[in-house]
């Protein structure tokens, strides 16, 4: 049997992830892999309902360590209820969204320690880590003039190009640190060209 | 200006808290000392929509990393947003359990790996520790026949006497461990010897 991935899907607002998440499933289910479709913050019952506590309005004024618990205390509940079972029935988890999130908002945006982060994510994930993580970047302007399409910003999205800025910046070292497992997709042109590239990805994980 | 006191009410459940809190509020007003009284899980709107969560049905099944991640996140909430603007203050602060209380229900009860809760504290709570620690203490028997005559029991409450006969063990071996913090105060006799006892102890750090 084929050893099942972990793959996450990240980036900032309105790069796409929604449109992208789709195609990697389509390409996942022609070439008939079982898998699972989850995200975070999320993926569970108290998964979501931590959700709606960090991104709705009820708790705007929370501090910057709660926010980085309840995410972590949200990715404790996923990977024990939902990403390591599945991995252990050989299923795929195909996540929107993982620690490398944490990183970038709460590490870049919020300007946290990451040593902090660090001990957090050992902690919770013991040696649990993507295979493959696809990050779709384009500068914040591409991504706010499309997100501004959408809904009523939620609390992060409320924030300033200078957060969004930051949180950009720390995905793409984080990158530049695992280029093996990081894999940066140019998410700024239209979507055949995102396609194109998410492709050759997924297909060289598969093959 | 005298340094204002951090003090944690322990135990469990009942040893007498409620009655037993309300008496060492009775010896504070007494002496002018300007306190606030708060507690765990909650103490904050978050705090406390996390308890509903951690004592509530709703998420019976967590796992025992979520619980204790949560009961984290609650008190790194507490400490930013009440503990320690009160302590800056110079108000006291009056609180019904705090992280002992985690050492002996995760550690003990859950039997999660002491470790992980001391990596969380340092986390959280940096170099913040209570003044005095007043333990409660009974046989869980005592306790529960008392107990047994309030209301539904929650999500704790339901565990077995295996359970609470080691996060009271757990609670006397901090209090050895840690004998100048945490003063043991027998709670299986009559409130007035329990008072009398409180008295000696609250009063001594007052003066």
């Amino acid at each position: 049997m084929r050893k099942p991935l972990f793959i996450t899907l990240e980036g900032t607002e309105g790069v796409g992830k929604t449109s992208n998440m789709e195609f990697i499933k389509s390409i996942l289910k022609e070439k008939n892999i079982d898998f699972i479709e989850t995200r975070e913050p999320g993926g569970t019952p108290m998964g979501e309902a931590l959700r709606e506590m960090l991104l709705g309005e009820d708790f705007k004024g929370m501090s910057d360590d709660t926010e980085l618990m309840l995410m972590f205390a949200a990715r404790a509940e996923h990977v024990a209820q939902v990403i390591k079972p599945a991995l252990e029935k050989a299923q795929w988890v195909l996540c929107d969204r993982f620690t490398d999130a944490t990183y970038a908002y709460q590490g870049g945006g919020r300007q946290l320690d990451v040593k902090r982060i660090e001990g957090l994510e050992n902690w919770v994930l013991g040696d649990l880590r993507p295979d493959l993580t696809l990050l779709l970047d384009a500068p914040i302007s591409v991504g706010r003039a499309r997100a501004g399409k959408r809904s009523t910003p939620d609390r992060f999205e409320q924030e300033m190009d200078g957060f969004f800025n930051r949180v950009r910046d720390a995905y793409l070292s984080r990158a530049k640190a695992e280029p093996d497992r990081i894999k940066v997709i140019d998410a700024s042109g239209d979507l055949l060209s995102v396609e194109k590239q998410i492709s050759v990805l997924i297909n060289s994980v598969i093959n």
